[in-house]
């Protein structure tokens, strides 16, 4: 843990670091895989988690209601009413064999802000709800931010009728078992108007390494990432004896693949270097194991490719500059590319102001400010397209997260909850 | 078939291709397999293939012998005796579901020399003999050139003990069962002298497709390839979400090994500019399908990797060559390179003397002379290796070798046996 300023130590005390140790244990508890944590989108396991916390709730003296998303919003008995008001929050659910703090970690910050206030008598600048959604990950239906989407009218047919990976009914059966209103989400019609919601802030563990690189307990985020996808290029060139065929009669989807990446990555790094944001991964390359041979020069190769940004304009570019280098490379090395269809997400901007405000609140508190990008997609991209003033706020975590391994220090979720508590009592610029 | 000189022509009889053509068939019959043919190394159907050429031997009128190592040795029967001679042939096995000339096609054109010879009351210059070898193929028991290197003494232990593919058995005992005199061979005691053999000429199909792009019927062969191999090099970063790791904190297995063989590529076009021989191959790529995924940095991907040239020094400058860059590229992205243990192979150089004598030939039949490197290894690499003057001469062929797909044609392989037969019954240089 790194030295604080002390005038954060200040704000971390003992009974909230028990109270956030005791939010995380009981909720693992509650959970168990034979790895790390399960709780399932839509789910009995994952209601189980929203009463816990409508309990917690109403013992600190706080106001509990279901939305008609059959989320759970909580708020300070004094804003229950509240037409505006400013929304915190994230989702419950988590991944097969995932880590505890993906989703819980945002919805327990929330909470913590209005247990805080509650506890002191403080009172927030504006009306503040904190909303615990059901069902975020695409692991059980393939479609993600399903509570949001919900929310904010924008599910649609193909989300609501996908599959659950196990039992096979639609995500609509699903939702509609648990008593959201599927009516109105079917017809696109929104459970909460976009109007309502002065802001949204979503705390999240990092899934990448940089603040543990920079020694920083949190970031502020200026943006999620966008990506466009290929699950699978094929590089198709001739197969040849390796020994026999000289370099100009070849064909080699080995080489050409190697050649592209090359150049993209090339590529990347200028984006880099001229001050632009992207990351490019191939996660999975493979040549045929029924057929590939040490002496054989293979016939194809297949790989994946995710290219990512929060600027639109380097998606663009990107895709324009990997279909150029593929005609390149499959012209100078006569193979052929095959690329299955494109998966896009537009980036997600985080508005100015609201991450203004929360940079500030990080200096009011001794902070040095830091803003950064997302390389994952969150609710928070759900609201903020849907015209919400959106913000983020990363917390340090070792390991990646959608693991067991996700670590994530109470101490680190402290400082962050502080700031996003420092913002919600600042008056609004 | 491309347009031929006249004199060629001329050289090309109808009884000639009908005999060839029998041969093959007849053969190809005798050793179907699901596709193409098999003919296992020191097998009874190796057996019987040598029993049928015999046949063929005695009803041409030539003598036939077995030698130490069980291999049927023709010749006219004014040779049968001589104390040192010209050899001419190459092996009968095949590996399964093999093509029908791979190693055949050898055989057949020394006999049909012979029986060239006999029918026109020619005789050689030199006292000319044909062998038909048996195992060549190292799909049955992993060794390759047994047969050849039994003869030259060279069989080493390591090979006669290894195991059959599907019985088990050892080499040894399958060549003892079939009569070769394993006495010798353990204690490598070659079956025949180098120094009785004068010259050693053997006929193959090319393997790779260069006599097609250049529209000619047949090369002589300046050197067979040696190479260094590493069936399994494993470059091993570090797994991450791709969206969330920066690249700067990113240690990419995929782009690293992409590097890599992008250098190595660049490397093997310098060398092939300042006119060296070389081919490079990464006939196998894979990232671990059980954890592999598109939005995932891999932790690792292997590779094999194959280079091949007739320069040793080429092969040693290029083993020094990749271990630098492996160190480099390792150093620049921060991953580990694991390189199996090494296998290699010395390359052979073919007999300056033997290959003036077989491109001359060609001159005199109107070819123009054409010398290539072999890229695939034979039986001539051993001889060559024990001092015996060695050339060998390829014939188009679509398809590569090793596959039921092997496409010779007859005419092209009576040009390449007529420049062999033009070779022996000229006065030696």
């Amino acid at each position: 843990m790194t030295a604080l300023p002390d005038m954060i130590h200040n704000l971390i005390t003992k009974d909230e670091q028990s109270l956030a140790a005791r939010i995380f244990d009981d909720i693992a508890k509650m959970s168990p895989d034979s790895a790390g944590v399960s709780r399932p989108a839509y789910s009995a396991k994952e209601t189980e988690v929203l009463c816990y916390l409508e309990d917690l709730g109403i013992s600190e003296g706080l106001s509990v209601t279901y939305d008609a998303g059959q989320n759970a919003v909580f708020s300070l008995p004094e804003d229950a009413a509240a037409e505006k008001f400013v929304l915190v929050g994230s989702h419950v659910d988590s991944v097969p064999m995932g880590g505890n703090y993906d989703g819980l970690a945002g919805v327990a910050a929330g909470l913590i802000c209005l247990i805080r206030a509650r506890r002191s008598g403080q009172s927030f600048a504006r009306p503040v709800k904190v909303i615990a959604m059901r069902g975020e990950e695409s692991a059980w239906f393939g479609p993600c931010y399903i509570a949001s989407k919900a929310l904010m009218g924008s599910l649609g047919k193909a989300e609501w009728g996908s599959l659950h990976k196990d039992d096979g009914r639609t995500l609509q059966a699903h939702m509609d078992t648990i008593g959201v209103d599927m009516e109105r989400v079917c017809k696109g019609i929104p459970l909460l108007e976009a109007d309502r919601v002065l802001e949204y802030i979503e705390l999240h563990i990092e899934q990448g390494p940089l603040l543990i690189g920079k020694n920083m307990s949190m970031a502020i985020i200026s943006g999620i990432r966008g990506n466009f996808r290929h699950k699978k290029i094929r590089c198709i060139g001739e197969a040849g004896h390796s020994g026999a065929v000289p370099r100009a009669y070849r064909k080699d989807p080995v080489l050409a693949m190697a050649d592209l990446l090359t150049r993209l990555d090339e590529s990347w790094l200028t984006i880099l270097q001229k001050g632009g944001d992207m990351v490019m991964t191939s996660g999975i390359v493979a040549t045929d194991p029924e057929k590939n041979a040490m002496t054989r020069i293979p016939d194809e190769v297949s790989f994946s490719l995710d290219i990512r940004s929060q600027d639109a304009g380097v998606l663009e570019n990107m895709r324009v500059l990997l279909r150029e280098e593929i005609d390149q490379v499959a012209r100078e090395r006569r193979v052929r590319f095959e690329l299955a269809s494109e998966n896009a997400t537009a980036p997600a901007l985080m508005d100015t102001r609201v991450v203004k405000g929360l940079t500030g609140a990080m200096e009011r508190l001794g902070l040095e400010p830091f803003v950064m990008a997302s390389g994952g997609g969150h609710d928070a991209a759900v609201f903020a397209n849907a015209g919400v003033p959106t913000a983020m706020v990363f917390v340090r975590n070792q390991n990646g997260s959608h693991n067991p391994d996700e670590a994530m220090e109470i101490d680190d979720f402290l400082v962050a909850t502080s700031v996003i508590y420092e913002h919600l009592t600042d008056l609004p610029l």
